[in-house]
C-alpha cells in the first residue's frame, strides 16, 4: 500500500485564501473546510469527477436476507451499462463519468460498458465459514487499487455499490470491526420489515460465530464477511487516496469498504469525504468511527453512489469559492471582519 | 395578487412514475419528495434556474448593529456586479443566472449589469418610526413580482440577499410576524459577538415600540420594520408562485421575505423550498411557521442566495430521477417491492 497524506501547506494556503474573499471569514461554513479539504488532496486542479459502481453477489442472499431476489444483481448491472439506473442520471448531471464494475454476479456480464473484474461468482454463504478466501480478498483489494490509480485526471470518485444481500455483509463488517452487536447495525436495507431486520440480525450474528475467532488482521475479517464488491471498493479508496484523489462514501455499504481500508492504511480517511446519513442505523457508527461527519440528509436508502455523486456538485462549489471570488482587495470593498 | 395551486394531478402522476423506477419504492427518500413537488408547481419542463439578488441599505444601520460599515452593501453590487462575490461563482456552477437588484443602496450603481429597482436611498431608521411608507412597501412587492413574473422559462429562482443590518430588519419581522420576543431570533449575523447581539436584541424591541400597535395588515408589518430588499424577495416570491416557478429559499434575510409573503398569499408556501439550515437562530422558527424542511445544513451564514444556489443542483438531480430512469418493465429489472 502507497502511504499518501494531506498537503499541509496547501490546506494553509487555501485557508489563508479564503480569509481574503469578500465574505465574513468563515461564513461559508462546511463549505470553506471542504474546498480546503480539497487543496490538501489534490490542489488547485480544475474538479474532474468519477463514480465507481462495483457489483457482485452474496452467499447471504441464501438465507434470505433482502426484500429482492439474487438475479436482481446482475439485472442492475445490465441496468448500469445501459443508463437506466438512479445513479446512471444523477452522475450525469453531476458531470461524472461512470464506470460500471462486475467485482463478482453470479453470471458475467460481458458487455464493454462493463469493466471485468471479477472474483468469483458471488461470495460464500458465511454463516457456514468464510466469504471467501484471502487471496480473493487481496486480489479484489488489487484490483480496486489499480482502477481507481488508473483514473488519470480525476480529482474525486464517488463510490457505488449494487449486490442483493450486501446489507447484511456491511452489517457484519460494522459489527465485527466497531465491535459492537449485530442488532446495532441491522436495518430495513432496502425495504425489510421489523422481522426481517431481526432475522437479519441473526444471520450476522451465525456469520460472525461461524467465522470466530476473526482476529485482528482487517483482510482476514473482509474475507470472513466479506462481499467481492465490498473489498474491490475499499481498494478503490486506497488508490484513490494513494494517488490524491477525493474519496467520496455514499451510504452504509461503501462504509463497511471506507472502514476496511482505513483499517489498511489509516492515512486515507483524509482523503474521504462523507456525503450523506443514510437511515440505516449502523451508517452513523461507521461514519463516526471515521470521524466524518455527512454533508447531506435526504434519507437516501438506494446506494448505488446515488448520494455520493448527489455530494459532487458540493465538491465544485466548494472549489469555485477558492477559484472564482474575488479578494476584498481585489474588489475594493472594506475588509471589517480583519 | 394572482392565486396560483399546485398541480395535484401532475404531482400524482409524478408519484407513480417515480414507482415504476428500477429502485425500491421510496428509496430516494426526500429527493422523491423534491422531484413530486417540482412536477407540482411547474410541470414536466427542463430545470432552468436564476438567481435573484435585491441589495438595500438600512436605517438600522445607524444603531451599529451590524460588524460591517453600511457602505459594503454598495460595494458588494459592484462585486456583484463584477462577478466577484460568492454567489456569482456559485450560481455559475449551479448552471444559474444571476440577476442582481438595486432595491434602494444609499447612492445609486448605473451599471448595466445591476437592475434598478429603487424604491428609496435606503430605509429609515425603524427605531423611531416606520422604515418605510406604505406605498413604498408595495411598489417594492409589485417591482419584485413583475420581476419574477418577466423570468420567461425560468422553472426555479434562488432568492438572495445583500444589505448591512438587514438581518435586524429580518430579526424584527421574524419577531412581529411570529410574535416572538426579539431575543429569540437576534443572532451575530454576519459577525457580533455576544455583547453585539444582545444590543441588537435592544435595537429590535425598540423599533417594534416605536411602530407599536402593529396591527395584522402584513404589508404595515412590512413597512414599518422593512428592508426594500426584503419587500422586493417578498414581491419575487409572489410573482413567482404566481407564474409556476419554484422558489428557492436562502437563509434568515430570505426567509423574512418568506413569511411577509406567505402572510399576504399562503399558496405561496407551496412553491418554496428550503435551501439550508442557517446558524442564526431565528432561520428555524421561520422555517418552522413555513412547514418548511431545509435540503441542506453546512453553516452558511454569508446571505447573498449562497444557501440558494448550493441546492440547484439537487433540483436538477431530483428532476433527472423522473427523466432519465428506466422503469422496472423497460429494464427488465423484478420487482419485488410491488
Amino acid at each position: 500500500v502507497t502511504l499518501a497524506s494531506l498537503d499541509e501547506l496547501a490546506m494553509d494556503a487555501a485557508r489563508a485564501e479564503l480569509d481574503r474573499k469578500t465574505k465574513p471569514r468563515g461564513s461559508l461554513g462546511r463549505l470553506e473546510e471542504l474546498a480546503v479539504k480539497l487543496a490538501g488532496i489534490h490542489g488547485p486542479g480544475a474538479p474532474r469527477f468519477a463514480a465507481v459502481v462495483a457489483a457482485a453477489d452474496h452467499g447471504y442472499a441464501e438465507e434470505s436476507v433482502s426484500a429482492y431476489p439474487a438475479e436482481v444483481t446482475r439485472q442492475m448491472l445490465l441496468n448500469f451499462a445501459a443508463g437506466g439506473a438512479a445513479v446512471c442520471g444523477l452522475a450525469r448531471v453531476a458531470g461524472a463519468e461512470l464506470v460500471v464494475v462486475d467485482a463478482g454476479v453470479r453470471e458475467p456480464v460481458e458487455l464493454a460498458a462493463v469493466r471485468s473484474a471479477r472474483i468469483g461468482a458471488g461470495t460464500r454463504n458465511a454463516t457456514q465459514g468464510p466469504a471467501m478466501t484471502r487471496a480473493q480478498a487481496l486480489r479484489a483489494l488489487d484490483a480496486g487499487h489499480e482502477l481507481a490509480s488508473g483514473l488519470d485526471g480525476v480529482t474525486a470518485i464517488a463510490l457505488g455499490d449494487m449486490g442483493i444481500a450486501n446489507s447484511t455483509a456491511a452489517a457484519a463488517l460494522h459489527a465485527a470491526l466497531l465491535g459492537v452487536p449485530a442488532s446495532d447495525v441491522c436495518g430495513p436495507g432496502t425495504g425489510l420489515d421489523e422481522r426481517g431486520v431481526r432475522h437479519k440480525a441473526q444471520v450476522v450474528e451465525r456469520a460472525l460465530a461461524a467465522n470466530s475467532p476473526l482476529g485482528d488482521d482487517p483482510v482476514d475479517v473482509l474475507a470472513a464477511l466479506g462481499g467481492f464488491e465490498i473489498a474491490f471498493l475499499a481498494g478503490v479508496a486506497l488508490g484513490a487516496s494513494a494517488t490524491h484523489k477525493a474519496v467520496v462514501l455514499d451510504g452504509f455499504i461503501v462504509c463497511a469498504a471506507a472502514l476496511v481500508a482505513a483499517r489498511l492504511e489509516p492515512s486515507c480517511i483524509g482523503f474521504m469525504i462523507a456525503s450523506h446519513l443514510s437511515p440505516e442505523p449502523g451508517h452513523r457508527l461507521g461514519l463516526d468511527a471515521l470521524g466524518l461527519r455527512p454533508l447531506l440528509d435526504l434519507e437516501l436508502r438506494l446506494g448505488e453512489g446515488t448520494g455520493a455523486v448527489l455530494a459532487l456538485p458540493l465538491l465544485r462549489a466548494a472549489r469555485a469559492i477558492l477559484s472564482e471570488m474575488a479578494t476584498f482587495e481585489q474588489a475594493g470593498v472594506t475588509d471589517a471582519g480583519r
